[in-house]
Formats: structure tokens, sequence, C-alpha cells
């Protein structure tokens, strides 16, 4: 039996989605690719509403990460870290040779615009990270917030990882100056893993081309010079994934941008109530995030035995992260779930643990 | 209407294999996808005869090339170019900030193992890099004759691009004592691209610790180390196309590595049959790929035009790559193509060139 997933990712993917990936083989130099890949980009550009480049990479969402910095770090760079996502900026930045510096607080904590200013006004970074949406805690950042401190240094580019949180929660890219914002499709794109995308602002791509040693995979500039020249990538895209991917963006406009931020709004907002009402949250107050709550297991229960439970029944949940894993659970509200699916994850919760 | 591709890569893929992705999505973090993953790579390596690592990477085959350099080559490496993707191989290798020499010799030309041995005895190099089948020429490595001279030096990793041939054309890897010997699957795998797949040595894997700033998404370690722990990968990878490669290598087992090999070298035989009764071979004589055959234009017809009429009947072939782009053409035999349908081809080309 297929267990619905309510993990923090790959999230539950509808049966249309999976199937557009069975369509017949198509060359990646060919015409019918160049309109699907233009077409998927016009698609993010206009579900995001960003003016910024769109690219696609053939990854998950932690190879663009290495980009990012690859591609817009000299040398030294600050990570706010708050979580396991949020580290793996800093394990990644030191894995590509790079001056690291981090500002770390307690998972569950959010990182405080006034923390990075300070940091800030020491030192001259090339560029900040942060995680938006930190799956192992379900801390969300406070974007704006933020975004003030970072207008102030504009020579310190912001990469951001939004991967379980973009098509999902609102992110204002261009009017917050995120010069890498970048996502995973396997979460609130609900779609199988596989592809990443990200956007990147003009000066962020004039940077790339003055770091000779940026590598080559996640090359922006190699990117957008080829798509500039014919719509395709220098490297052979996971073209079946890009049918689903195509497929979920006209899925996604046709629900409407608003429509599905709020809708993932009310499904927080509901798993937050039960959360509170039985258990505690486990991220500081204000700061939870949109698409997946961390439950602080106040109760004790082994979630062990209740997602084995679940599992019978057709769920599937997902404990809690490294050293929280059975201090916490967490319930993901991403992609394309919706409110009575939600409810009725809950309802069974309730049943087996007689709540 | 479908063309059925015999283009080198992306190439046909059946139905069936096609089907195989649109199964429910799993998380990458329960057993059943451990148990995808481990049978997956016990398949790969019955299938090569290899007793080295076999890792499984989300990305297209230039990320593994990438990977190879930052895992195994310190400073110096040699690139043998003798054609565009072998030419990949050097941008990579500068690319990643490390000092590259090449050994170029004409396109359509074989790299001899004597030019490489010239190399080696003047300077030390960490590694040497090759294509094996070099798909913009159709031509094909003297592997045997070079592993000779390979195991002179010792100390010097050879890294072997086999991304047109590992599945279609016998690769003795141990044998030969390739380090790091790399394909896409959306070649002679006969899958959707996406994945990308590479044997590792032990002597390899031991050096890769000792390079702290090799990276992160292509980390040899940080994969073969997960996969040990728990036969997952660090990262999230394309699950869906796991499921495409795990159904293909059961039917690429049952057909029989040595009738797969057989099938691959009767096709090539028979295009080249047919090449030089009415045009020419573009490869040096003795070095002609198995996999593809480039067709030297001596004809001078308009490939473009070729291709127009073929792909009204169902079939695409391949214009030659960049500067050759109308001197020369090529068809690709590889993947679960058979010989009946390449003599469908060969029998359409030459009603529609009236040979």
């Amino acid at each position: 039996m297929h267990k619905k997933l309510f993990i923090p990712g790959p999230t539950e993917v509808r049966d249309d989605i999976l199937q557009a990936q069975a369509k017949p083989m198509i060359g990646h130099r060919s015409k019918e690719f160049s309109a699907l890949y233009e077409g998927i980009v016009n698609k993010i550009k206009q579900a995001l509403n960003t003016k910024n480049y769109v690219i696609v990479f053939t990854s998950s969402g932690t190879g663009i990460m290495e980009g990012a910095i690859r591609n817009c770090v000299y040398k030294d760079v600050l990570c706010c870290v708050n979580g396991a996502f949020s580290d793996r900026w800093f394990k990644i930045a030191k894995a590509c040779g790079k001056n690291a510096d981090a500002i770390t607080v307690e998972w569950g904590k959010a990182i405080k615009p006034e923390m990075i200013e300070e940091k800030l006004k020491q030192k001259k970074y090339d560029a900040v990270t942060l995680v938006h949406n930190e799956s192992s805690t379900g801390v969300r950042a406070p974007l704006e917030e933020i975004a003030e401190v970072m207008k102030k240094y504009p020579d310190t580019f912001w990469l951001v990882d939004t991967v379980s949180s973009l098509m999902g929660d609102k992110i204002e890219i261009d009017k917050l100056g995120i010069d890498v914002c970048l996502a995973s499709v396997q979460k609130c794109f609900a779609l199988p893993p596989g592809l990443a995308v990200c956007t990147v602002t003009e000066r962020a791509l004039e940077r790339t081309r003055t770091i000779t040693d940026r590598g080559y995979y996640f090359d922006f500039d190699a990117m957008l010079k080829r798509y500039e020249k014919d719509r395709q990538t220098p490297t052979t895209p996971a073209v079946t994934l890009m049918y689903a991917l195509d497929k979920q963006m006209d899925k996604i406009l046709a629900e409407g941008m608003e429509n599905r931020y709020k809708r993932h709004l009310e499904m927080a907002k509901y798993v937050r109530e039960w959360a509170k009402k039985y258990f505690a949250l486990f991220p500081e107050p204000g700061y939870e995030s949109v698409t997946l709550t961390c439950v602080d297991n106040t109760r004790k229960i082994t979630v062990a035995d209740l997602n084995s439970e679940l599992g019978k029944r057709g769920f599937q949940i997902s404990n809690g992260y490294g050293d929280l894993k059975e201090k916490t659970f967490r319930i993901a509200h991403m992609g394309d779930l919706t409110l009575d699916e939600i409810k009725e994850l809950i309802d069974n919760i309730n049943d087996i643990l007689k709540l």
C-alpha cells in the first residue's frame, strides 16, 4: 500500500504528474526541448513574480547551494546556522575551500537581523547564507527584517535556501533583494526529486564571471549563456522530470499563487492549533514554518510506533531530525496536499494516540 | 508522432521503462529506498563485473567528470583531447583551478598509448583523463594498450569517461585498472537522463579523503560513507529515475552482458558496412566506436534535409558535432535498439537518398 507522504520532502506527488514523466524521450538538442525549457523558465518567473534569471539544474537543492558558493564567494562567507540545512551551507563553503564564519544559535531558534548586522559591521563578507525554512526544526527566518540589514551592505550578496518553502510560502525575491534563491522541486513544487531551481540577480551573474575557478557543472554563467543562445542547457538535463515540472507549473499557475500560499497557511494553522492543544510547538514563537510543523514531543510518545501505526493506515509523517529524533516529530503540509488531507491525517493520529 | 531516437543520447527508451518512473513517491530516508539503492548498486556491479565501489549521482555524466577531478587531482592533470567531450575534461580541470596539460590530436584521430607515455615520462601527474568513446567523432580509445602505460605510473590515476559506451561496449574496468569509470544512463543504459554512474577504486577513495577542498555534492567519500551506513545518499536522489534504473538493470542482466555487447557489435558492423559502401567512416581506421558511427559525408548530402525527411517517417539521427555539423553525420546504435530497427532505419535512409 502506498503511504501518503506528510514528510518534509519528497512530498506527495499526484498521479497525473507522475504519469507526465512517462512521455516518450526527446533529444535535448531539439526544438521541442528548447520550447519545453523556455516554457518552464517563463512559468517559474511568472509564479515567483521575479525579473531575475531562472535556472533549472539536474541535481538536488544541495547542488545549487554549492553552485551559489562557487559562483558568488571569492573568499569570505558568513553562514547563519540554526539547524541541519543551514549548517550544510557552512560545510559546503568549507568543502569549497572558502573562509566560512558562522553565526550559530540553538536549534529551534531563529537567526535575528541584529546578529547578522553585528558580524557585517566587523568584517567584509562576499556573501551571507541563510535557510529560509529550516526543515530540521520548523523554524522560519524573518526575511523582511534581514533584508533591511542586507541592503545596508551592498557588496555582500545574499544567498537563500528556500528549498522547503518556495512555491508554498510567499517570498518576494526581487523586493527582498535575494541574489540567489534556490529550491528543490520535491518540496512545495510537489514533484519527484531530481531537479533544483534558482533565481539569480544580474549582479550575481556579473560576479560569477570574475571567478575563474567557479567549477563547471553548476556554473551559472554557462547555463545562462546557453539559455540565451538556444534555450538549452550545456549538459544533458533530466528530460522526463522536466515534462513533469512543466505540467506542474501549469497546475500551480491554474491554482493561482495567492490561493496556493493561502492553502499552505491554512494547513499550517490547523496543524499548529492541534500541536499546541496536545503537545507544544518546537520553534521559537513567531518563527513557525508555513510548510511544515515541528512538534515538541512533550507527551513523550514513541514516534516510530506512531509512524508504524500510521503506515498501516496509508500515511507517513517524519521523526525529528538528527539529535531531535525522539524529542520532536514533523508533519509537512506542503505541495499539493489539501486541508482535508491534513484533517484526515490528524484524525488518524488522534485515534492512534487516543487524544 | 514520436521520432525513434538513433542519436548519441538520449537514446530510445522503452515504454515499460518510461512507465516505471510513474510509481508512487517514497521517502529517500525509508527502508524501501535503501533496498532500492542497494539493489541498483549490486546489479551494476554484477553487470560490469567489478569489485570497485559503485556510486549513482543525480546529475549528468559531466557532474561526475567534475567530481572525479575534484576527488582525485591535487594539482596536475593530463587530459587526452581528441574531440568535444575529451576537451570537456580539460575545461573542467581548468574551471576547478587545477593545472591541466593536454595531449591534443585532430578530431577523428585516436590518442595513442605512446603519446601518453611521452608526457608521463616528462612530468608527474596526479591523473590522466580520457574519453573511451568520443561521441563527437565516433572514435574509440585503445583502452588495453593505454592500460599498459598507466600501469607503469602507479601514482597517476586513470579517470575514464565511458559515458556513451558503458553497458554497450565491454570494458573490463578492474583488469584495466581504471580508477574512476563514469557514465550517464541516457546512453547504453537506455534510460531517461538525470542519473550518472561511476565506479571508484579503493585507492581513489583513499586519495579523496586527503583532499579537503574536494567540494560537497560530488564528494565520493561522503556518498560511500552514507551508503555504508544505511544504503542511502547524503542528498536527495532522483527517486523515480532510480525506479527506472532498477527495472532496466533487471532487463539488462536478463539479456546477459555478452549478448548485449554482441548485439551492439552487430549493429555497429551493419552501419559501418553501409557507411563504407555509400560514404566513408570518419574515425581513423581501427578506432571505430561500437555504439555510434560517425559517417564522413563524402556525398555532401544536406544532413538537415535527411533528418527532416526521416522525422516524417518517425526516425531521428544526428548531425555532426560542432564544426563537423555538415561534414559528418552520426547514427547511434546503443542501448536497447535492435539490429532490425537499425536495418529499418538504414532502409529508410537509402530510400530517401535514393541509394
